[in-house]
């Protein structure tokens, strides 16, 4: 089976990079700094359908997201989630949060609209040049 | 530094049993299967204060947790998550949704009102039966 990138994240978010096992991606909403892992394995829907090796090769993508996510923005609080609800295909934010931002205390899926970046492609650079002091 | 349960966490779940690294708690509220592991290491705020090895017996701990909320509810989607907005202490939320439940498809971390079980440890002795099968 073929690994395929669900149409919704696909639309929503930007490739950023592509770790051993994970796509990093950064979802394309200003108000949050936001970026999310997708295993590029086919047929992922929860944590546990990883292999052992693949849920090993996750801990340590996962590090370094958050490790790229603090020298992005110095976030207050680090929220991490993985939901599917909608999106049945396994992936895991990881967001940076902040006191004053909109959704501030509650969690940051499903509040209000997304506010498109007004160059996306600018922010996936600056992850990218962050990614390599790591 | 000893590890201490923040009083919040102490209040509003009980305690099921204790793996090696972390405790395993019931949130009690039956609108949703929710389990939610504490490391049981003093000051760990964010996933990445956790050492290594840590994050390693993290991980199996929560492989074991996803299985138990499997057999105890056979979740039609298993929800994960560590926010820390409200309660700075690391926890981890393992949580079993369904179409029917009262948030779907939201998240459930501020959804409403919680409803406690009429016997929580009625609850909680059935986890722990359900442990000795894993």
């Amino acid at each position: 089976m073929t690994f395929f990138l669900h149409p919704r994240l696909e639309a929503d978010s930007l490739w950023v990079h592509s770790f051993g096992l994970c796509q990093l991606r950064l979802l394309n909403d200003q108000r949050f700094p936001w970026l999310i892992l997708v295993p590029q394995v086919a047929e992922v829907i929860e944590w546990t359908d990883l292999e052992a090796e693949e849920q090993s090769h996750f801990l340590a993508e996962l590090n370094w997201t958050c490790d790229l996510l603090e020298i992005w923005v110095h976030p207050f609080k680090t929220n991490l989630g993985a939901l599917g609800n909608l999106v049945p295909q396994f992936h895991f934010h990881v967001i940076g949060r902040f006191r004053e931002d909109e959704a501030w205390p509650g969690p940051v899926w499903g509040c209000g609209t997304r506010l498109p970046y007004p160059d996306p492609q600018e922010q996936v650079e600056t992850l990218r040049n962050l990614l390599l002091t790591l």
